[in-house]
């Protein structure tokens, strides 16, 4: 299921099937994927840097990351359907923006400064 | 833009274009994904609860809101894309299982307990 | 164990006896206290704004939250040492900086807008 | 200001004078602090692990740091303080509870395996 539009349509069902939406004010919302973003740090925290990326695309780990990123996918989508934002096209619209803030011929190989 | 493998696709584009990927070890896109949830809650902390779902679906709040979820799952899907974790089959194998672990017919109306 | 130096200096010990100093690089630290976070996070989002407060206050909750409050802090305590910065000092310095930007007689009873 | 009574105090002394306990429900507070903590993850994502211990003791990201480590720990002790919860001595009993848990004699060396 990619398009993500079907994903907030399952995820309503999901959650009128169980009459769950009465807990889903957004800042519960917000909480409950802060709560599996932490699921996925605790995964990841002590990781060496420099072997993270082979440590993950095998075994254990790689099944409980893909769980973890499913579930902070889940809630921030029903954030998103709860607040009214659509997902997909606010996500090309930043892309794009992004993309004028930092052009490619000038930021090339550096590292965006926060702030 | 709502097929998570055509945002993949272009995020990919994007970073390839700056070389940036070579910043983007699982551990750092993580704290960066953490930073944008950071404003999220920014943005929700204080309003109150009663009230947000009608103070973010008009004005401001809503844009600022549509630029932070949209940063939230530009960075998922960059962590999921360095991990090797397929983002849309994984969310709907997740909410499968999670529909088989909390039967509608048993846990109608009430909230799951964590833990 | 109140003051933040006692507590720094029982946090190294416990390190420096199991040597775990080695993992301890800030990027690392701060994912773990994400961590904690996250679990502190998935204790209250169900919880009703409204009753929190005596939820807490009673039974399970209660000791559950001061554990994971408790492995916040002591994160919290672990990435301030790594990185040079003296806790305690710090927050003061803070507190007065923010006592000059919002000065009680202009800002009495309202949420400060962040941004 | 070492001492978390004391810190604790101050920052309901602060608080008194605006008015502003009223905002200060848990949900709320522990979305603060969220805010705060991906203040210091926006300061360290991009930063190599190799040398962030480095560029964080000298110059403009130290004092950055400070103060976002210094709102971490001011949202903390609010947190703590609304859940009714004793920072320090939870700390205290934590950390010996960890050390049983991991005996230095068995775990030298040895990342704890998150589960």
């Amino acid at each position: 299921m990619y398009d993500l539009r079907e994903l907030t349509e399952a995820v309503r069902t999901f959650n009128r099937d169980r009459d769950w939406e009465q807990f889903h004010d957004a800042k519960s919302l917000l909480l409950a994927l802060v709560g599996e973003v932490g699921e996925v740090a605790e995964l990841l925290q002590w990781q060496p840097a420099a072997t993270v990326r082979e440590d993950v695309k095998a075994g254990r780990l790689h099944t409980r990351l893909a769980e973890e990123l499913a579930d902070v996918l889940l809630y921030l989508v029903m954030l998103a359907d709860e607040t009214g934002v659509d997902l997909g096209p606010a996500a090309a619209v930043k892309l794009a923006a992004t993309a004028q803030r930092y052009p490619a011929s000038k930021f090339r190989g550096q590292a965006p400064e926060r702030q």
